[in-house]
């Protein structure tokens, strides 16, 4: 194979160089930092599990993401992450096993065996946050403050928040009874976004009328805050669980506009992202220039249940890797290159480097600018004794 | 399956639970500070590369420790990465291109398909420093002394460091003009560290008498200092490489003596380790009470050749889940538990966490203790305000 090969990466795995790296490292210790002021304690899941616990209760997304190796201790099959939240609720459920609420964060890598759109590369830095054991809505505020909190942190000036809630649409699904073929043609129907198509499918499997405008009307709601009202009208006479559904997202609306009043809110009512595992409100935040959400999260309860204990369960996720593409800021350049030699030199550096300071020292025959190395002084020797002089 | 059954992780691929994972977390900036303020930048290497470049030029150790993937866009073969140093060879050599030398650090996760003994777990978050392009000792003291340090940052109070130097017996082999076989059975005799077998193999082996004399004394110089005494006789007529090694190893040790003279100094100049890609002076700090060397580095000079540049280059590194379990300090328990409710609360909360306070609220109903949650006071609205109180 040709040098030019041995270059290639895989697409998608990317590697960061200075100073992007110096960035993300950065950013990552002010969301952990954030995060631990707000109560939040950080674990460190496995890099890689069992299948079967990896998978269990995720849905076949998830499967279709997850790299596959074979154990070679035991001959059973494993996956590597693709997705930190099963397996923090897997840890909340049987490792840690706290009584009430417990509050949870990560940063860690992920890789997804398939590049997609929506998600970035394949080989993200997952970090988050992961709210168990309270089912109230205090908690889904929580956790959307954090979010809008974290891209701010990030540097994002404009950010669009699109709320959903998966309860209305699953009541009407089940309240329409449909047969698990009739629920997948409906749910791509919503999902491609086309009127006609969902026309075709709500007329094909929808048999109570009100119901079938009900989904038709699913179709339309999206938009701003009236988007509610408007719900409001179209859902009179829905199962219950609809009205709460829309009960939750006025008051999150409340909650978000008081903590957040400068956040563009978008809601689609007929979101349906991570069906599979949600279980109630879903949110997006979105920032101008990217077309990929930058945050995405929701409530996510029971998911511990095959682990032995359903809890209520809500949070989010980012993409360390491509949120800090927000951040603006250019590295200190405030380093103090020293020579090779000198009488004290290395007590004068050992001195420099004990106060906080980045000291480069020049290898003999060095002749790069200290520039190239982030340095704005020089230590030289005069007077008698070691000082550092401005470049 | 049982639900005991999806609690189960694969051996050695562990989970970090708090506090243990907050330690790893402030370790990790500690060790990435004091990188910076030695002049190293950080790099993020791709977790995964094709198998041709994460493979070329590392030899069959790390071949057997790599896990396989196939990818799926192009169906060659990648492997996840077992070993990042030369991951950063490769962007050294490829990537950056810099003049002159260039100082590195990393701190990632990578994965090993079997569990080594000498290893630890099979999920290592490997943390170092790489510094390319200058071949003189200054540069590998300086790794030296970086690896103590870091050592010592993770708490450690008494060093024992191994020195080595793989000239010696490579150099002696050329001598010895020995076809491949000869040279893995001196090679496996010399790891067994077993003068019967190695008695063996120099005689079935070596012709001259001189030089087998020479393969004899190599398998008995490991001690303290005086073994560079003994060696400068053992080896009196040795080729000049071997003679330039035991220079080096004795500059170093003065080196070292002079920067950290608390640290119990050890040599063994018949260790081998990484000897496929080791070029020069070797490394292993071990700390009391660890079985495994908890730094291991040295030197690996044109690991970058395959790549289009060779280059000098030496460097070390750790795991960082290994040292963490040095950490003895308890985490801080310093946060303020708030109340779910009450006139004001949400700014006060917001105040004091925008003072760097951790602050853990209540969640509608929750009982547990606060000082669950790392919390030793309370916020309370008294005499008209809201102020913390201890618990």
């Amino acid at each position: 194979m040709t040098i030019a090969d041995r270059w290639l990466l895989p697409d998608g795995m990317d590697e960061v160089l200075p100073p992007q790296a110096s960035r993300m490292e950065e950013l990552r210790r002010a969301l952990l930092d954030l995060y631990y002021c707000w109560g939040y304690d950080q674990v460190m899941p496995p890099p890689v599990e069992f299948l079967d616990s990896l998978l269990t209760g995720t849905g076949t997304d998830l499967e279709l993401q997850t790299f596959k190796l074979t154990d070679q201790l035991t001959g059973r099959l494993m996956g590597v992450s693709a997705d930190v939240t099963p397996q923090v609720a897997r840890m909340d459920a049987h490792s840690m096993r706290h009584q009430g609420p417990a509050r949870l964060c990560y940063c860690t890598n992920v890789l997804r065996a398939k590049a997609d759109p929506h998600q970035g590369g394949r080989s993200p830095v997952q970090v988050g946050v992961e709210l168990f054991g309270h089912a109230g809505l205090e908690a889904d505020l929580e956790i959307l403050q954090l979010a809008l909190m974290s891209l701010k942190v990030a540097g994002a000036d404009e950010v669009h928040l699109a709320l959903g809630h998966i309860g209305i649409y699953r009541s009407l699904v089940q309240a329409a009874e449909l047969d698990p073929d009739q629920e997948r043609a409906l749910f791509e129907a919503l999902e491609l976004k086309s009127p006609g198509a969902l026309a075709a499918q709500v007329e094909a499997s929808v048999a109570d009328p009100a119901l079938a405008e009900m989904f038709m009307a699913l179709g339309r709601l999206h938009g701003d805050a009236d988007v509610l009202e408007t719900a409001r009208r179209a859902f009179d006479g829905a199962p219950p669980a609809v009205e709460e559904a829309l009960v939750q997202l006025r008051a999150l609306h409340r909650g978000v506009q008081r903590e957040h009043p400068e956040v563009d809110l978008y809601f689609d009512l007929a979101e349906l992202r991570g069906y599979q595992y949600h279980t109630g409100m879903m949110f997006a935040a979105f920032v101008p220039g990217y077309g990929q959400a930058l945050a995405k999260g929701g409530r996510y309860d029971d998911t511990g249940h095959a682990f032995g204990r359903a809890r209520p369960a809500t949070g989010f996720s980012m993409d360390l890797k491509q949120l800090a593409t927000l951040v603006q800021s250019e590295p200190a350049c405030d380093g103090i290159w020293a020579p090779a030699e000198g009488e004290g030199v290395a007590e004068a550096i050992a001195a420099l480097r004990a106060g906080g300071h980045r000291v480069v020292r020049a290898l003999p025959g060095q002749s790069t600018p200290p520039e190239a190395h982030r340095c704005s002084r020089r230590l030289v020797h005069d007077d008698g004794r070691w000082q550092t002089v401005a470049l």
